[in-house]
């Protein structure tokens, strides 16, 4: 079924920027213009700005694309011995779809991308899609849309929402179990292998919940003071009882994301300090969230987490930014709550709340929710046990 | 310790080609060129063909990194409140690294690309970097160099395949795991979380082994007619006994990959036509295998998997090719092991031999192993039970 109220905003966004339409491959945004995220990601959508649009799959994707609110629909062999060159196919397709346009928005600005199903191996636009593309439009111009796509992405329409409350449903399944496997004796990586499983395994029994994939990163003990990295790798270290451990989840869900991390000690008796710095991240995050509602800048919502840290002479170890974005990624740019950012929040923006203190020789905490803000206020989307023991 | 083999083989390539040098930034070409394996997937490498290079990464992965080849390392801050424009600071490092250049090699045509550690989310080049790049390198001109890699990473080192081998160590234990664990009464997406929990538990506590990912796709009963597919759906269907179950499955340890597929029949008791065509199928296997040389021709090794399904007037449920190069990411193209080409094995070549018969009602069998082409022979890197009950 159609999102309408996506598909309002995405013909008014077209006619704004004087576009006759976009073409896209990525899986997050064929996901967003198509409602169908594709299983190995190579998939075009053509979106017009007359309110028509072509879906353009591999016809190994022919049963689980059937879903789409696209009804013009074309397939191409693929992966099949004797099967004729994909590029020509879809090219065929695409000069059909953008006969006559003059000017077509294209993604030429993506420098971090979601995986489609297959996450093993990514397909992205190269030279040779854009050599496609430029034969198969005849001449019309090609217009980086990275920004009209962002600002689209930004707002969620309430379907969206409830796609990443359910995101966020079939991600508790993982925190809970990290809560009840977590013991002295196990190693980083195992814990990422219990939590994963659980979540693959129970999350795709869930009604309206059909492909799952977690990517958990567990670290443990002095590591954890370096928990706060884009990446962290989970090692067969064997974590020891009263070691803080840290879990940072990114969960997908049909292509729509979740992002969660907790802290816990192993063994179940935390220190003096541990027991401190876990409540003023608490603290700072419950600040950080009272202060989420559309019109509120985010350097607001940042400092409401930032000045109970600092409030305790902690400033120095809080040293990343307080939320970002997501939904059909891991992380989206929009909003970006860190300090200096004027921009105020705004209803349908769907971002991380997630402080966190680290010091080498002590070790490191964090928690991370993630919260939308929707009809004036606030709601939580992502739930599980948050405390450190 | 550096590759000297790679490295002669590179200034060589890069000569021939009249390249000063490589800009890569694809995870898969920063480990070919530099030892390293990047964490979120956010580094460089500038190639010289006079035989120096220079690494560029994170901050993040100071620790990490320090295991490369490459002595001339610069890190750039990132992820951090307060950090300066990453680009711009790449943009400094890339600048010093090619000055007084004329022609540098790109990964302009990358259309498949393996993910980094963080494979939730993958960095990927678009106009962004290439315009960062052209700003830095001061009127150089910028050659597609996708085929010199590929031709590189065609043929393995010695050192390249045993890290090949260990990759096939590491997916041995999920093809264990696996058959230790199908039942009846367990789901697919269970089967999937066994068997990926397995590969990233156990296998990290290998000596030599630092980071595993592991993504399984297992279909059972009729849902096996479709295995064929790039992509296959792991879902919540109850598999029951007597059922065929299979599984595929890409290994990554520290950027080397491993690809098997395994089926099995659930319960332990199989039908005579699931027998009959898993014999088939393994000795179509065992046919390819067998020809596996140096010097044959890739069509000759498909031929010799394809006859003998021919022969028993099967040809037409043999609907893939026989194999795919694999390497620095789950597929490879080169070599090709098809109908049609005849192009010759090499010496160094690392590839998949995965016969597989689909027939919607009765299912699909496929057995998937590694081949090495070594020292005049063929060496099979993987290892597990391949048999169906």
């Amino acid at each position: 079924m159609r999102d309408s109220a996506r598909h309002h905003r995405l013909v008014e966004a077209l006619r704004t920027a004087d576009l006759n339409a976009l073409v896209c491959r990525l899986p997050e945004n064929v996901l967003l213009l198509s409602g169908y995220w594709p299983m190995s990601g190579f998939s075009f959508v053509v979106y017009r700005a007359d309110g028509e649009a072509t879906l353009i799959v591999p016809s190994a994707e022919e049963a689980e694309s059937a879903d789409t609110w696209i009804s013009d629909r074309q397939l191409f062999e693929w992966a099949l011995v004797g099967a004729p060159d994909p590029y020509e196919q879809i090219g065929v397709y695409l000069k059909q779809a953008c006969r006559g346009m003059k000017r077509i928005g294209v993604e030429r600005e993506f420098e971090w991308v979601a995986p489609a199903t297959n996450a093993g191996e990514m397909a992205v636009p190269s030279e040779l899609t854009w050599r496609m593309v430029e034969s198969a439009i005849e001449g019309a111009t090609l217009v980086d849309a990275t920004n009209l796509l962002m600002d689209q992405r930004a707002v969620k329409t309430d379907c969206e929402l409830e796609r990443l409350a359910l995101a966020n449903q079939v991600a508790a399944i993982g925190l809970t179990r990290f809560t009840q496997t977590l013991e002295p004796g196990r190693t980083d990586a195992e814990m990422v292998g219990l939590v994963e499983a659980a979540i693959v395994s129970e999350g795709t029994r869930l009604e309206e919940v059909s492909r799952v994939r977690a990517f958990a990163q567990v670290s443990s003990g002095p590591d954890t003071a370096f928990a706060w990295r884009p990446c962290v790798i989970s090692t067969d270290r064997t974590i020891h009882a009263g070691e803080i451990v840290v879990l940072e989840l990114g969960v997908v869900v049909d292509g729509f994301w979740a992002d969660n991390t907790r802290t816990r000690v192993a063994g179940g008796e935390a220190s003096e300090q541990q027991l401190e710095w876990h409540a003023i991240v608490r603290e700072a995050q419950q600040s950080a969230i009272g202060a989420c509602q559309a019109g509120v800048p985010c350097d607001e919502v940042d400092r409401a987490a930032r000045s109970v840290i600092e409030h305790r002479g902690l400033g120095d170890y809080f040293v990343h930014i307080t939320g970002h974005g997501i939904g059909w990624r891991y992380h989206e740019p929009v909003p970006f709550v860190a300090p200096g950012n004027p921009e105020p929040l705004r209803d349908g923006y769907v971002h991380s709340v997630e402080p966190g203190l680290y010091q080498e020789g002590f070790g490191g905490i964090r928690i991370e929710d993630i919260v939308a803000e929707q009809g004036g206020t606030h709601r939580v989307l992502s739930s599980g046990d948050r405390s450190l023991v």
